[in-house]
């Protein structure tokens, strides 16, 4: 089997939502979950465009469902087509990660006896993003029959009985395409979608609407043997696209956009949208494919369906735009980016396409503003990021308090957005990494010292003077499940390296970062208060028994054998038995946390205090965040730990393609996507980034053949193959470079 | 078969909004589509409680959809019960119309081949108005097996896409009652709904919640031949409720009565609860029962069906709440009152329940504010009433402008609200009868004096003086297919009576009703006014032809055969040929208009002239409303066109009863339900009301046995046999009374 392409050989309707997930197709602009044309009662047909975000009175701004193309009713001889119903007598749909094409060929006999032959396809063009288009056929097989196909914009669609749209306006134009009209009912995002078909043969046609629907009616006699066919080509604009940021906008210029998008694709029709769409993934493989051979199939095609999802989960130029921790596959976390964008994610645009990674880092500059905010509401200087973020404007997207608590009617208070801080660290380690990857000083001059000096003030006035050093105290770490710690060594370490990096700017090269900031602070006695702080924070160390405080006090909490629960295959399974208070109590961790730093510090530490403290905190963890396996694998990998690394690295890949029937109902997680590349290229790959330049030390995993991934690095690119011979690096493209290739600095 | 009951005995899946908008449940307070427990793509789980109107920005208020609690999922061993797939091996579902239930049997063979016997009953207590219960079992046939149901709340309903409420507060409460409370976005009306399970065995019983969902989730082996049971009480209140029009009401009221309405129910449980509503039933149906024993079952099914549905459509008490045009049975024109209130359903509640009469009414009187509003914005003096009423300060709820053109990109503007006037003149005419038939002096000083002033201040300032006389130009009449007319005759005849009766109060009893417009208008002028205009209004007589004018020019509209169209099964099919524009200069009617007057101002016709123009309307009228049917049965009855009669009488059984696959998806409709009482009692059984009295002159329609009708009059409750003896009437409670049977003078 072809390590490039899903396949399901049934139709799996129980495990619709995860099938709708993990098959999404994109192109960074939108999502569109696999959901299949007929309608079936569990089927969550989710359309998402990155940057429409709405947000309901009294909740947080979300991802509005965009109205539904997916959609088709066939109806043949007066009997709805369903695979629920009649007999499936063959059944082949396959996502074809390397052209990104959905297609689905049933065999159907219909309760009534007679047999039918019925083929889907659909894309979403990655070469023209605001374009999806789809082909529906019909052969009847056993008789003629009477076809019928309802097919069209449904504006029903709500996100879990959330709605964000007004009414739409609906409009029929004499040449055949249709279009709706919508605006979003608190953010005003005005969205223009139309859709136009491609129809083999003559047929009757007519309009069909209803509340919120317009649909094109379709009905043919169709002779045995004869295939009908229709295309349905649909393009999305809105009035947030990037072609506007400029701000020339107005609602008709939106109309007319959007039928000009559509009009040029349905000229080409389905199939040559498909060849250039597959021209433009054909290109992006060549660039950016890590190539396992890993002698196991499902293992090949996780590598491969990770780089798929990466690949259409971020927009390519907007740098409005955050990834999604479901990225844009359905509803789940609402759209919003959170901490894992830079620390799991970024990494793989920043080697494979560093335009994405920067513009991802100019998203962060746009919240600037938001994050400024942030820190004067709750009484601090600098930049102090959005744990959760949506809109650029939209502020801080995490709720400060739950819904109502079903069993106390109490609310209870929600203390990500106040104390799981470490995310402002964690935006400035990517500009860090950015800028040691692609020394652009440009980017850095514009954007990145500033976020780097604006977040370390956050950090300078954030922390403490107590007992004679600075604290941070009263955070939630990366691991969640402990909450108001004191001096957490993730969060300590991080904001350390951000003061540090600051400091540096300041002393190096200030006058350009200091005329930008002198209207806000005095800079003089700022820089001297982050190099106080960046001296003088408490950076936990090894105890005598070489274990390093997670957090102050870890030690005293009450033991836990947790080994049921983490033989279990499902996660959360310890709520059964205990509340979160109780768990809170335990020396029992969710995720890496300390253990985060052995990865992306991993200088810091000699090896000996890293085993230690990876065995001592991971007999500890549950593993209950997709966050955790891919960090640990990485770290095993370091450690000469093969099995247990090879163990994470499954459990990682498994994550959206394994079994379990649920986890990925409300979108892939888009952070463990990413991971599945970190594990492979900063794992077995031994890829690290410093300031002194990039270093290689791959090993290559038990029983694999071979892998080669490519690292963009300073403007060049090189490809990294690794083998039973060993690994080698070649140059693929630009100037001469030098990098730490198994410790020895190599220049090729 | 039992003209009590109606049956189905296959899952007609495919016309399964009908069946749940013809199968509704409901209490006046309340109504509950006959949906399905199961999950279905098509299914419209519409549960409406009168008077919780909401409205989204830029549209109309409407009745919001309230969270649903018909739902129960149902997994046997792994397998969800659905009777689209495996195979129904039998089944018998029934609404028994003589005490509400709605009962489904079902004996299911899954995909896998297990078998299993499906039971399931529901109830909308008629004894307790916040009152709901539903029982469903489970009985495995061929295995024991794991049965597993989900049943709750499910808050993601909307109408068509548009949402009504906020984000829900779930509780579950120690004593195992669950609640939902939620809030409707504009309109501010709290609801809360509690619900609480009575389960035959024990079992696993877990919470599920999702987004505006709470649950419970009950698991249990079931053993072969064993019946698993569960029964869902469900309470609704809200806000509106009439307990609270008093303004005593807080939203900690709400929740507590409202679970003290659930708990009272929950002590009684479903059979008690079945047995206590059924005797409501009963007692309903001794007192207002048409008892039609016509010789075919269809016939006399469909009479009950009518009075069931009446009795189901109208809030007892609450003096606040109108009638919808598809009652609350569906979305469908929103839940809005139109003239089809008094003119169709009214006269039922006039003679089988007067107080329900009055408080009909009330409604229309509570409405005068809206009225004067209205009159004031179109620039006339008095009380116009809205063409469509919600709650009772929405104001007009018709709307100015319809959507955006499909295919002009225009706003089409709706003349409804500002010329379809007769309205007005519906209401006080209804008052008038309501006088005619009740005496009730103290309703008329309160309240029916003064709607009938306000309204006649209405026409005398809307009618102009033209041609020496007053001419009333520019109205929709009660014929919409005709549009913009002058002097229509409906319209005129009406607002003539209106005028008449408020003449006659001004002149007899003029000092309580002018104390109260005393202080609006010089009530002295007004009472001239009202008497010259009523003096000199323009009513058409019959022509030269002997054919009255419809309105000025009818009989230069251009002739068009129309009997193709009339043929049909269907309406509205003459808009697949021509265009409205087209139909507006077609001599083609839509419905009775003038033919109105023949039923409703008998005395003011002769016989001759009656016949003439019927048949020259007939001939031209498409039938195209369901209000046109009845009325033209029972005019043609009148002028002992039996034959005719008696076709139209079954055409207006067949709208919500008939094989038309979609015409009552979204709601049976009320006035042609109405209709039918009307052609039955007013038809067959001759009913007219007077100034004078009552005069009944009954007729046995062609291969009847026997029907009779009960009537109360002046406080007396009298009863009318008809069969082939003839007719008598019976005098069963009040004072001796006297009428006119068959054009005698009798005291009974």
């Amino acid at each position: 089997m072809s390590k490039w392409i899903l396949t399901s050989d049934k139709p799996d309707l129980g495990r619709m939502r995860k099938h709708e997930s993990i098959w999404t197709q994109g192109n960074g602009y939108m999502g569109v979950r696999a959901s299949f044309e007929e309608a079936y009662t569990k089927a969550v047909r989710n359309t998402l465009i990155n940057g429409v975000f709405d947000c309901p009175k009294g909740e947080v701004p979300e991802l509005a469902v965009i109205p539904d193309a997916t959609n088709c009713d066939i109806t043949l001889d007066k009997e709805v087509f369903n695979m629920i119903c009649g007999k499936v007598d063959k059944y082949e749909a396959s996502l074809n990660m390397e052209n990104g094409e959905f297609t689905r060929l049933v065999e159907w006999t219909c309760p009534k006896g007679k047999k039918y032959a019925l083929a889907f396809s659909r894309i979403v063009s990655d070469a023209r993003k605001h374009i999806m288009a789809q082909k529906v056929s019909v052969t009847p097989l056993s008789d003629d029959a009477d076809v019928e196909l309802l097919t069209g914009l449904d504006g029903k669609v709500t996100n879990s009985g959330v709605q964000h749209f007004n009414n739409p306006e609906k409009r029929a134009y004499p040449d055949g395409v249709k279009g709706m009209y919508l605006t979003t009912l608190q953010s005003k995002v005005d969205v223009a979608i139309h859709f136009g078909l491609k129809i083999s043969h003559e047929c009757n046609e007519g309009i069909s609407i209803d509340r919120r629907g317009l649909y094109s009616r379709l009905s043919r006699k169709v002779q045995k043997g004869e295939t009908f066919t229709v295309e349905k080509i649909v393009s999305y604009a809105h009035s947030r696209d990037f072609e506007y940021a400029d701000g020339e906008y107005n609602d008709e210029k939106l109309r007319s956009d959007g039928r000009a998008y559509l009009n040029e694709a349905i000229d080409m029709g389905y199939d040559k949208l498909l060849e250039e769409s597959s021209l433009s993934w054909k290109n992006f493989w060549e660039s950016s494919l890590v190539d396992v051979k890993s002698g196991n199939d499902f293992v090949d095609k996780a590598v491969v369906f990770s780089q798929y999802h990466l690949h259409i989960m971020a927009s390519h130029d907007d740098n409005r735009l955050g990834i999604g921790a479901k990225a844009l596959s359905g509803e789940g976390y609402m759209g919003h980016s959170f901490w894992d964008t830079e620390i799991y994610i970024l990494p793989y645009y920043l080697c494979t396409q560093p335009r994405v990674a920067r513009r991802l880092l100019e998203y962060r500059y746009m919240l600037l503003p938001v994050a400024k905010n942030k820190a004067n509401r709750f009484g601090f200087k600098g930049a102090m990021y959005p744990w959760e973020s949506a809109w650029i404007t939209d502020g801080e997207a995490c709720l400060e308090y739950g819904d109502i608590d079903l069993l106390t009617g109490k609310k209870r208070k929600f203390m990500m957005a106040e104390t799981e801080i470490h995310i402002t660290a964690g935006v400035s380690f990517a500009v860090w990494q950015y800028y040691c990857m692609t020394g652009d000083e440009e980017f850095m001059a514009e954007y990145g010292n500033e976020i780097l000096v604006r977040t370390a003030i956050f950090w300078a006035d954030r922390a403490e003077k107590k007992n004679g050093r600075y604290e941070i105290c009263g955070v939630i770490g990366a691991d969640e499940y402990k909450e108001d710690v004191d001096n957490n060594a993730y969060t300590n370490y991080m904001a350390h390296k951000n003061l540090v990096l600051a400091d540096k700017i300041l002393r190096e090269n200030p006058n350009h970062i200091c005329n930008k900031l002198s209207r806000e602070y005095d800079m003089e006695d700022m820089a001297k208060k982050i190099a106080e702080v960046a001296e003088n924070l408490y950076l936990p160390m090894p105890e005598e028994d070489g274990i390093i405080n997670q957090f102050d006090g870890v030690k005293s909490l009450k033991p836990k054998d947790i080994t049921y629960y983490k033989n279990l295959d499902t996660v959360f399974d310890i709520f059964k038995d205990y509340g979160l208070a109780e768990i809170l109590e335990m020396a029992v961790f969710k995720q890496a946390d300390l253990v985060m730093l052995f990865y992306l510090m991993s200088d810091k530490f000699d090896k000996e205090t890293i085993r230690k403290n990876f065995e001592y905190y991971e007999e500890r963890t549950l593993h209950d965040s997709s966050l955790s396996m891919c960090i640990h694998a990485l770290v095993a990998v370091g450690l000469g730990m093969n099995e247990m690394a090879d163990k994470f690295f499954y459990d990682c890949l498994c994550v959206d393609l394994g079994e379990n029937t649920n986890n990925s109902d409300t979108g892939i997680h888009s952070a463990s996507i990413g991971g599945i590349w970190l594990a492979t290229v900063m794992g077995y790959g031994g890829l690290r980034i410093n300031d002194s330049g990039i270093s290689i030390s791959p090993i290559l995993p038990q029983g694999w053949e071979s892998y080669s991934f490519p690292i963009y690095y300073r403007g060049s690119k090189i490809k990294v193959f690794v083998d039973k011979a060993g690994c080698r690096a070649e140059r693929v493209s630009g100037d001469e470079i030098t990098i730490t290739l198994n410790g020895n600095k190599t220049t090729i």
